[in-house]
């Protein structure tokens, strides 16, 4: 078990991919009008990539268009004073490719907002890093 | 009951900053090395501002140093597909008044992590904004 400078244990690129899959919600990152912006998000994985469901016009969509972002997922038990966090450092892009689009329209990913939402983002997960907080460890 | 462009419930100041005194663990995000970076952190508030302990030698402690951090907070239900979330952009500044650490040291603010985090980064509440998703609103 390796810990960090923190005294957090390390998790392994599997350990994150797979706490990754096993989450619903996670929060984008980015900077919108060069201010720091994070936005939750429900999403899937393909393979590795992160994919989201938005509106073409949204906020998102515009600020994710062709930048580097980060996605965190976490859970937490306040009582046990433990828990789990992945981030995910990569870049975003808008999928243009009908076909593209038509194959992930297919994941088992339905928006929770309402509205029409058939503009994916999708984020390549290029940087993979995660931390475990265990009072036992 | 005011709605965003997204749909989203848009919630007042009042029940965000009361939204936000009932968490116990938020993500502060900021700019690491020229890209966008997220860490959850246990935290409290003191009246409006935002109060983290971290240890003075931490990459937090200087990322966040004299710079504009966003902080967010959330809750969500996946089976009822609900929740809320909370965000704050603000100053961040590294508590160097001895007086004011004194003081803050009183605050309820246990470092889930392990070593001594005698470090106090606080984030004033400059802008606030809240949404809140109810699948029967």
């Amino acid at each position: 078990m390796r810990l960090d400078s923190a005294g957090l244990q390390v998790l392994s690129y599997q350990e994150c991919m797979s706490l990754l899959g096993s989450c619903p919600i996670g929060r984008i990152v980015f900077t919108d009008r060069a201010l720091p912006a994070v936005q939750p998000v429900n999403f899937c994985l393909d393979g590795e990539d992160i994919v989201i469901r938005t509106t073409a016009g949204s906020k998102l969509a515009a600020a994710t268009r062709r930048t580097v972002v980060a996605f965190e997922v976490d859970e937490f038990d306040p009582a046990a004073r433990t828990g789990w966090s992945v981030t995910v450092v990569g870049h975003a892009r808008a999928v243009e490719d009908p076909a593209e689009a038509a194959r992930l329209a297919g994941l088992p990913l339905t928006p929770w907002a309402p509205g029409t939402r058939d503009h994916f983002i999708v984020i390549a997960a290029e940087q993979v890093s995660g931390r475990r907080i265990d009072q036992h460890g």
